[in-house]
């Protein structure tokens, strides 16, 4: 007989709000015969988006992204195509040309790769004249072949690293700088990257005030099959990844390598539940003057007995920092001549540190360049690029775990609500075209809304958020077009309840204008505004007098009284003359959940019925009457005919 | 940008039938103020159920359960309750005597162990005056302190042998034999014993043929931490162990301890999937005279990011017996220094074989017991009980996979459908008091329907199946009572299509009486009845004349016409005169999802409605009548009271 271990747990954070595309405003861009629009690109100078799709470029209105500004096509020749098709992959659908890279050059141009029929190529994209000047660089390294397989990269100085695979089959994956001066690029071995999928990278910029005369760093995220696990199939392991831009190389050991890349564990899990999330989906760099480091938000799901569970964890900058400067290395051991284990590394560590930024320190120590590292030093950091500390999120836990979805995208935005708390606001986008806004309250998470960008369901691919005051929007991606929102539907909300119910640090309440408007983001007039985070519904004005509707009957009828109620945290309550009724008896019965059925009126029916909202938040229940009828039953002069009711 | 790894996966083979408790006829028995049934025993002999519950043993009538023939109470003492809630228990739940071992001992005894407030003991009850013998033998090593600890047992030759805790706290398992002339027990060591959960143990006995001179051997099953797999944190492992019944320990080494305890993995994943089901709720063995070898069926559920998943793996005998005769065995390994890991271990083997029954080889060579093994072979056992081979289930993949469930038992019954083929039938008992009935049809399994057995939703903590044919029955134990249910409740099928769909191999459709019928299990009169697994419904005579209801309705009325249809499989589509009507619109509603609302009757909505079930089976789709609606609506002479619709 068992002790039933492991038993299963339910997440319902559920989004209180479901938006139907066609319920709130989008602006949506398409062009017809164009698909897979998966890199967006953002000038807030020129209020100009620009999207990589399959075959094309778009500049586009930023404020409205139905306005096309521009338009560059570049296809995959016929006679790469027919190459790329001899190699077995799908004329139709492979040997296109999907463009990955889309990178700000100079202010008058792009840097651009695409697939090209599984021979990816770079090529600059004039901004005056919207047209590719031909360059024809090979883009080995810098874009993947397979439009299938991962890739990520970011622009730095001029400089473009990325993350990709660098051959045909997929098989070889590297980590690069493309550099006239100094080109470098990770070893081609399993400790360094293990069959990763990259996710994400950016430059993290030293300090301001310059202390330790540390250098730029880029970071990579990825998530890879670890080495370091032993189960019962492939672990795969969220990582983090940094290489310093100051990197030259090595003189010998490392010709050409990174003597600066090091990686760590990227953890997201609740041990207590025995849930892991082992697959890094997306990440986003939250950087705000009132933060004094930059935050990384990411979007995690699970590898293992995946039914639909997503998670968000939320790292320090400092965090990872601390691990790739004063965490202890990994080794791999040797056991029983053909095994290996990969243990905690206990021995001496040489100097300077390996893989280690050149900074003040080093340099008075003359070691000025990576150039002039030792070999010991070098040696090192080749055999042990993998930290024994893990990177553990903020608090120690996800900010948000959620079953029944699973999340692709996040960005998000830190706002400043009425009382002037706080709050970073999550927009995250699910797989199936819809995108949540969530917001941690105090010790729970709460999902504002749900908004179905994509009506076919499409996965949102890309999010990108503007940050212009005033005028923010998000933008995604997917492979049928580009949407643009806006971070609040303030307006839908039309009761002073409903406005406070939200819960959106966006919205407050106009008792002027009776309106939910959106809370300026300057310090404007917000005096006169009502928001409470909390839900406290009782700052609200006393309800406006109820409206109702009349109906008359007869005798026998059936009668469909209606209710609207948007929130999906509540429950419909109807009832008869202040007392409540049971919606499923065989006088009642309900229709959509919420309207009410009458069977078989008779003149007992007749009186006021209210349809109730009921919610509960934070242990407080509010009621809400979202409808009322006046119902009259008159009985009938008999007529002729026999009725039978059903 | 990533690409998206592990996907979400949904597993829907549901139960075409669900049955709610009052449904359909089910025996039960509970006695008032008696709780957690958890421990039953069949004697076929008898027609008897003995039922171990919390301070009390039954015997019921095994044809008809709510028939109690006797009962004996055993309650804690008062002293020891108080001795037991001094120690930190709760005196009104953990303080009492939790009935866990009821076994036979002989034609007149029983041999009960019971948790005794923290303080296992053990007693005869004698079956002529159904009285405890007053023994009071310390049940330390064969029942457990505490009652949330798991446990197993099983009586072999007058001598039971256990798999339990062996201390108050829970913390040293052991698995014994108490025996008057040699008690023997496992070595209290990680590498034997790792936190196991125990499931389940039974003996098998040697083959009749006796070639290999033999032993019977004892199996138990259990849930344990791996020490194996390196994981993020600690990874549970189902394993199967064995030991034989000839076992006397070793003279100088193991002594007093087992010389033949092996233990093996037990697999039940879909690699493909990332499905790991990693703990063990249940085994059954199943044995028939028709099978070369028993097959043991286990339920199993995730440890892991477990939503509710469950899944049925079975195992041959031979496959686990072959593993412990000639698989290899594990060893650890020391990694720089102060790490372990186990390795296969591919050095010399000592002979006689570790771990081995002593057999006519063995006794050839002059080993005639376990006591005269040399040193040898007794130091590797004690030092490698994990075998390096892992026991693989039937067709390398689980039988049945479902989701939204969490199974806890398991009882198969092997039966013969009309045409001669033969079909094990999985009875398998939810956390939520229902029992599913599942068949493994043509490379895919059926869930033939899904019995609420206990109304409470309490689960399913004991499943015992009768064997004797024409009269077998499933029992089950939960925390509030015992339910008995027949195999099959072929009298609720009401048609020869419903009857054919149900595709259940215990019904057939009879047209002599126009019913369906449990297929006798004797070579009886058989012919004349129509059963088809395939689910092929044209082998029913020609449909029976359609029954019909008619209704009048007033101009303006809503009428609501019903349609009764059990099968979850399958979808409820409404026709008006022979076409199809979209059944969410302004003119039409659905009620509790079958019944048709018809709002706002004019004349042209009389005529003919029919509700039809469309049932997909093998990519046939089977349409049947559930009903038949004759509408007329009649104006009705205006009359002065304003009318309007709602």
């Amino acid at each position: 007989l068992a002790v039933v271990v492991g038993t299963a747990v339910a997440f319902a954070p559920s989004p209180r709000i479901t938006w139907e595309h066609r319920e709130v405003q989008l602006m949506q861009f398409h062009q017809p015969g164009i698909f897979n629009y998966s890199a967006l690109l953002l000038s807030e100078d020129k209020d100009t988006l620009y999207v990589g799709a399959r075959e094309a470029v778009f500049a586009l209105n930023a404020l409205n992204i139905s306005q096309k500004q521009h338009e560059a096509y570049w296809r995959a020749s016929e006679d790469k195509k027919a190459k790329c098709a001899e190699k077995g992959k799908s004329k139709q659908t492979e040997c296109l040309n999907y463009i990955r890279v889309l990178q700000p050059l100079s202010a008058t141009a792009l840097y651009v790769c695409g697939t090209n029929a599984f021979q990816p190529t770079c090529d600059h994209l004039d901004l005056t004249s919207f047209q590719f000047l031909g360059r024809n660089e090979d883009g080995k390294g810098r874009c993947p072949f397979d439009p299938a397989q991962s890739y990520t990269s970011v622009m730095v100085d001029g400089e473009l690293y990325s993350g990709t695979s660098y051959n045909f089959l997929g098989s070889e994956p590297i980590i690069s700088r493309n550099s006239s001066h100094s080109p470098l690029r990770t070893e081609y071995a399993i400790p360094w990257l293990n069959e990763p999928s990259f996710v994400f990278s950016d430059v993290i910029r030293e300090s301001t005030d310059g202390a330790e005369g540390e250098d730029d760093r880029v970071y990579f995220f990825f998530t890879e099959v670890s080495v370091e696990y032993e189960f019962i199939f492939k672990l795969m392991i969220p990582r983090v990844a940094r290489v310093c831009k100051g990197d030259l190389g090595g003189l010998r050991t490392l010709q050409k390598k990174w003597t600066s890349f090091l990686k760590a564990r990227l953890i997201c899990s609740r041990p207590e539940s025995n849930l892991i999330f082992n697959v890094l989906q997306d990440i986003f760099v939250l950087r705000s003057p009132d933060l004094k480091e930059p935050v990384f938000y990411g979007v995690f799901t699970p590898q293992l007995n995946n039914m639909g569970l997503s998670a968000v964890c939320a790292y320090n900058l400092s965090t990872a920092e601390a691990v790739f400067s004063r965490g202890k290395y990994m080794q791999s051991a040797t056991v029983e001549q053909s095994h290996t284990k990969w243990v905690s590394y206990n021995g001496a560590v040489p100097t300077p540190r390996p893989g280690a930024c050149i900074n003040r320190e080093a340099r008075a120590a003359n070691f000025s360049s990576s150039l002039n590292l030792p070999d010991k030093t070098l040696q090192f950091v080749k055999d042990h690029p993998l930290m024994d500390d893990s990177v553990t999120p903020i608090d120690n836990r996800p900010k948000l775990v959620i079953s029944d979805v699973n999340y692709t995208q996040i960005v998000v935005d830190r706002t400043q609500a009425l009382d002037g708390a706080v709050y970073d606001v999550m927009f995250i986008g699910t797989d199936r075209g819809a995108l949540h806004k969530a917001v941690n309250l105090k010790s729970s998470v709460h999902i504002i809304e749900e908004t179905q960008l994509f009506p076919d369901l499409k996965p949102v691919q890309t999010l990108l958020l503007s940050s212009k005051k005033g005028r923010k929007f998000v933008y995604a991606g997917s492979s049928s077009g580009v949407v643009q929102a806006p971070l609040a539907f303030c307006g839908e909300l039309h009761t002073c309840v409903d406005c406070v119910l939200a819960r959106d640090p966006y919205c407050a309440w106009s008792p002027a204008t009776a309106a939910c408007v959106a809370l300026p983001e300057t310090d404007g007039p917000r005096r006169d505004l009502i928001q409470e985070m909390s839900g406290d519904t009782s700052v609200c004005p006393d309800k406006i007098k109820e409206s109702y509707r009349q109906h008359f009957f007869k005798h026998g009828d059936t009668a469909e009284l209606k209710c609207s109620q948007k929130s999906n945290l509540a429950r419909v309550v109807w009832k008869f003359q202040n007392s409540g009724l049971k919606a499923e008896s065989p006088k009642y019965g309900l229709v959509g959940r919420k309207n009410l059925l009458i069977f078989n009126l008779s003149e007992g029916d007749s009186g006021v019925y209210r349809c109730l909202s009921e919610e509960r938040v934070r242990n407080k229940t509010v009621l809400q009457v979202m409808a009322k009828h006046v119902l009259e039953v008159k009985v009938v002069p008999r007529t002729p005919v026999p009725f039978t009711s059903p």
